[in-house]
């Protein structure tokens, strides 16, 4: 299993901005984790709300111990909200699952981390990381 | 009251990690807890993803903790969620009322301990642990 | 960096419950966590106390988190004890920094999980999961 | 109040790492919280053991939260070792009072925010962040 490198988390983050800047989003905030939940690198920009670490932290955490990215995970929230709680539970309260924590794939798909970002919509937070991923060369699940 | 071996509860892991081949599901996580709700045995399939521990402890432990098997606790959460969600609070928020936490019981009845088991759905979870536990000659309740 | 497989594991935990029968140690309980600190397997034998499984996971969680085996992070709590407290405060209190976590290592000296184990002295302890390590043709850090 | 920009964090943190590459020092992480002690900016070399996010977060907090940095948060947790056991009480657990967690200073002398340094030794840690923050323009106090 392949892992992120830093010079990788910081192409993931650098591109994430680029392109939130790009869609101009409102300020972002970009969190990389590794293949055990740990988080690798962080960055929020200036004028972002200054409990940004722990959502951004909350959707990658969730997609990495789960297996599961940000969009599936609010599915099943919506379904069956007392489950995705009772996950929370177990994880310590850190499991934020909305779009926008992203899994991350190695060349055979095994998942080697995650990515999560927080700012804007959901549903930009995600598009935005997504370009990210890609300029890494690496494989997202959003 | 008879105790959960920790013979019976390799047999019951290995038997459920068979049955989970057998029926191709994802790879699975099977935890055995005693009666009192502490850990006897565990094992994650390769692939599975880190988080599993917990998720397979949590269907467990409200199953032991209650006497209450998944099935009965996840109707409960259905038609009453924040019962669940204080229950979680009680247990420090180590319960996951879903399938696939079965209560064990020995030839005269009595609650002896619990397996919880996660990878594929709820339900193909409790499946497979059902078949590990009758394994092991002892009674499962789903 | 190579992973700890479920047969990797399983062999180092029979392996180090072979050794703790053959040196007559009491009940042992053995963990093997993944690079990130998760549990891939676990087995307590019969007779020993229902808490040790977190007194297995605290050994081997501080040394995987830390990069540091149980005797250097001993050698640590006995010059510096509040440094200890303070780590223990930041992983959640599953920090146990005596002899019997030790760090696994492949080839090429990279950390790839780590083994807990307890039930006798914390010397003992850390000889048996020695062997185990040994056994699975892995290195061993204790 | 200035505050620390993005930009600044990114010079701390690469600044940092350089002086760290420099010296030779084990891998490194770096954190930059704010004047509030929330994140700003994080990354960890490759190489670095998994949990060292919140050793560095927790050597910054208790520097911004208690207006006292690592060198003298030490001083005061060898006097009354209590004494830091209870501000960790009140801080969550998220205080480690050794070096390696510098204040930030405006020109006028303000704190507007700290830096934690983990890796090496606390006193290595806390040389490499010196050099970072002022590269960065800004004022360290370790």
């Amino acid at each position: 299993m392949a892992a992120i490198t830093l010079n990788k988390a910081r192409t993931i983050i650098r591109k994430t901005l680029a392109k939130s800047r790009e869609m101009e989003l409102k300020p972002m905030s970009v969190v990389v984790l590794d293949a055990g939940g740990h988080v690798l690198a962080f960055e929020r920009e200036d004028g972002a709300s200054p409990g940004r670490f722990g959502i951004a932290q909350g959707k990658a955490y969730g997609a990495v111990m789960l297996g599961m990215a940000g969009k599936a995970q609010m599915a099943r929230a919506e379904q069956q909200a007392y489950f995705m709680a009772a996950v929370n539970g177990v994880y310590g309260g850190q499991v934020v699952p909305v779009p926008g924590g992203l899994l991350v794939r190695d060349k055979r798909g095994a998942v080697i981390g995650a990515v999560g970002a927080t700012g804007d919509t959901s549903d930009n937070d995600a598009t935005a990381a997504m370009v990210g991923i890609e300029a890494a060369g690496l494989a997202g699940e959003a």
